[in-house]
């Protein structure tokens, strides 16, 4: 039979196809590099760290690289209008400590993590690996950054 | 001709449908408040107003309510960190001053603000209208949470 140009027959409706592709992508496609920070590390130290690597959101890690906690620029700001020496003041005295951490895993849905920013309030979420039964390890980042890059690509892609 | 069920004609693929959809999204369609600070007010006072709108960006206005600059949490943090008094510099010190301000209008492509928010590494862009053709009313803000929950909104609509 000769291919019929212009007419494709799914069941769906083209919202339907869009709508399966946005909720089809996984986290490790648009996950970056996390930025990590040991516990015992200074707020100073932190902040410093915040503006070398040029990130919103520090994940904070035990002796045994173990996510600990997460830090954000918000937290950082409130901590250095205080009148404390930001030099003596380890950084998880102002985290949000596990287990108050929302996390991901890389084969997650995207959507998923997106729907859990807005509800939650957060700019970022760790993607972790499970340690042993015990703890997570950080292996990467996804952040509305990476969300927005994520619609973008979507406005150019031509393939299914 | 009865109607042939399961197969339509656009002489388009999903793809394009879901290309085409995601382009039409106009900026007033997510836009929020913007959250304004006179540049007289002091670096102190933008703080506590960020903290109390619980935003990251804080747009500047001069004594016209014209559009005069931006604050991002990081230009407060960095100031935080100096050893001067808070109270005693005015915002307009620290802000990116117009020109150099990114601004789109509420009929803009929420595509192409997404696109500039990756492109110049920006948290968020004012939404304006012009003033006499001498400056801009600020009406509105763009942020990546914005466009976040347009992503989450495009994966729950079962309508073109």
């Amino acid at each position: 039979a000769r291919p019929r140009v212009g007419y494709f027959y799914t069941g769906k409706t083209g919202s339907q196809l869009l709508t399966e592709k946005i909720k089809k992508i996984k986290v490790h496609e648009f996950q970056s590099l996390p930025v990590v920070v040991q516990e015992s590390a200074s707020v100073y130290d932190a902040i410093t760290t915040m503006f070398l690597e040029d990130v919103g959101t520090l994940f904070i890690v035990d002796e045994k690289s173990k996510l600990a906690g997460v830090v954000s620029r918000k937290d950082l700001l409130r901590a250095s209008l205080g009148q404390q020496n930001l030099n003596q003041i380890p950084v998880n005295i102002i985290m949000t400590r596990m287990p108050n951490v929302a996390v991901c895993y890389k084969d997650d849905h995207l959507i998923e993590v997106a729907r859990q920013l807005i509800e939650r309030q957060i700019d970022a979420m760790p993607v972790v690996e499970k340690i042993d039964n015990d703890g997570f390890e950080v292996i990467g980042r996804v952040t509305k950054t990476n969300i927005t890059k994520a619609l973008v690509d979507l406005a150019v892609d031509e393939l299914i």
